[in-house]
C-alpha cells in the first residue's frame, strides 16, 4: 500500500523545494505530484482533503498525510535520515537538537519574513504580470541586512548555524536564498560577509543541493531570466 | 554551576508565558528573571549575549543559553517532560510526533497572525497608552475565524489537534487564546463554535494551565481590567 512518497506542489514554491531537499538530502525515493495553481486546484478537493488551509506542499507516505513544509521536513529526517546518511536533526543528543530547533526558528522567525518580501519582489511579481515595490524590498534588504549581521558573528565561530554539523537549520534557508542570490541582484548581502558567504558555498557545494537548485532553475527561474 | 532553569523574560508576553506552561507541565523548577523592557534592557548585554536578536524569552540551564520561545518549549519538554509526565512531543511514534508538528506548525503559520494582532491592538494597545485601530482587528477576526473554522472539522473528529492526546499542538495556543477570551470582547469566537468551545475547556482544565493564566492575570490584564 502507499508505494513511493508523493509530494504534492510545483518545485516554484521555495517552500516545496525545501521538502524537496529533504528528501534528495535522504535519498529515498519520490514523485513530485503537480497542483495546477493557476486553476486554483490548490483551493479545491482533493486537494482540501490533502491541506485544510489549502497551501502546497502536502505529503503522502503510505496512509500518512502531512503538510505544512517544517514538519514535513522534520518527518521526512526521522524517517529516512538514519543509517549513513548525515543526521540533519541530531535528537540523539539533547544540547545539539536544541541548537538546530534554536536556529530553525531563527530563519522561520527573523530571515524568511525579510527574505520572503525580497524575494516575492523581485521573482514571483514580474511571474505573475505585476511590478516590483521597491519601497517593500528596500526596507526588507535593511532588515536582512541587520539578520545576516548576527549570522556574521555567529558563523565566524562556527562552521554551520547549530554547531560543526550540516542540519535542518542550515538546509531550511537554501530555497529562499538561493531565488535571492540567483534571481535578484542582492547576491553582496551574502557575499560581502565573509562568513556568510564561506556558509553559503559549503551548503551550495552539497550534491542534493545542487539538483534542487537545478529544478529551481527550471521550474522558477528561467522563465523569469528569459523572459 | 547551574542551579535551577532560569527564565528572562516578563510574563507579559506570551511566548514566555508558553514556556513557562511547558516548565509546569513537567513540574520542574524554575526562575523567571524579570527584563525590564522599559529600560530597554533586552536590547543591551548581557541579555544579548543570551539572544543576540534582542528578544524574549531566552532560558538557561547549566551552561546551556537557548532563545525562540519554541526551540525552547521543544527542549523542556524533551529533557524534563518523561517519565511520569504526560509525553507532550511524542517523538516515539514517527506517526504521532509528525502530527504534534503539522499542528504546531498550523499555530505558527495560520493561527498565530491573525490572533496576535487582535491581541496586540485589544490588550497591549492599550497598555502602552496606545489606541486600538479597529480596521486592523476586524481583519484579523476574519481570518482567526476562517482558521477557526477549519480546526472546528478537526476537533470535532478528535479531542485534540494532533489526534486523541494533549501536546505541544495544543499547548502552543494557550497564551494567545487565553488573552483573547479573557482580556477582548471576541471569545464568542471560540464559544460559538462547539468543538472548540469544548476543546478549550479541556485545555483550561489542566492544573499547569490554570497556574500560568493567573500569572498572565496578574502579569498582563490586571493593570488592563483595572485601568
Amino acid at each position: 500500500m502507499g508505494g513511493a512518497v508523493k509530494v504534492y506542489g510545483v518545485v516554484a514554491s521555495p517552500f516545496v523545494a525545501t521538502v524537496l531537499l529533504c528528501l534528495e538530502e535522504t535519498g529515498v525515493g519520490y514523485e513530485l505530484v503537480p497542483v495546477d495553481m493557476a486553476a486554483r486546484e490548490h483551493k479545491t478537493d482533493p486537494h482540501l482533503s490533502r491541506n485544510p488551509f489549502g497551501k502546497i506542499p502536502a505529503l503522502e507516505d503510505g496512509e500518512l498525510t502531512l503538510f505544512e513544509s517544517r514538519a514535513i521536513s522534520r518527518y521526512v529526517l526521522r524517517k529516512y535520515g538514519s543509517g549513513t546518511r548525515p543526521d540533519l536533526l541530531r535528537e540523539s543528543s539533547l544540547e545539539e537538537s536544541a541548537m538546530v530547533d534554536v536556529w530553525t526558528e531563527v530563519e522561520a522567525q527573523q530571515y524568511l519574513p525579510a527574505i520572503s518580501n525580497i524575494v516575492r519582489q523581485c521573482v514571483i511579481m514580474p511571474l505573475i504580470g505585476g511590478v516590483r515595490d521597491q519601497a517593500v524590498v528596500d526596507e526588507n534588504v535593511g532588515k536582512l541586512g541587520k539578520v545576516l549581521d548576527v549570522y556574521e558573528a555567529r558563523l565566524s565561530s562556527s562552521p554551520y548555524l547549530a554547531g560543526d554539523f550540516f542540519s535542518l537549520a542550515d538546509l531550511a534557508h537554501f530555497a529562499f536564498t538561493y531565488c535571492l542570490v540567483a534571481g535578484t541582484e542582492y547576491a553582496p548581502l551574502l557575499e560581502k560577509r565573509v562568513s556568510v558567504r564561506a556558509w553559503w558555498g559549503r551548503i551550495m557545494a552539497r550534491p542534493a543541493v545542487r539538483k534542487v537548485a537545478a529544478l529551481i532553475d527550471l521550474g522558477l527561474l528561467k522563465p523569469l531570466l528569459s523572459a
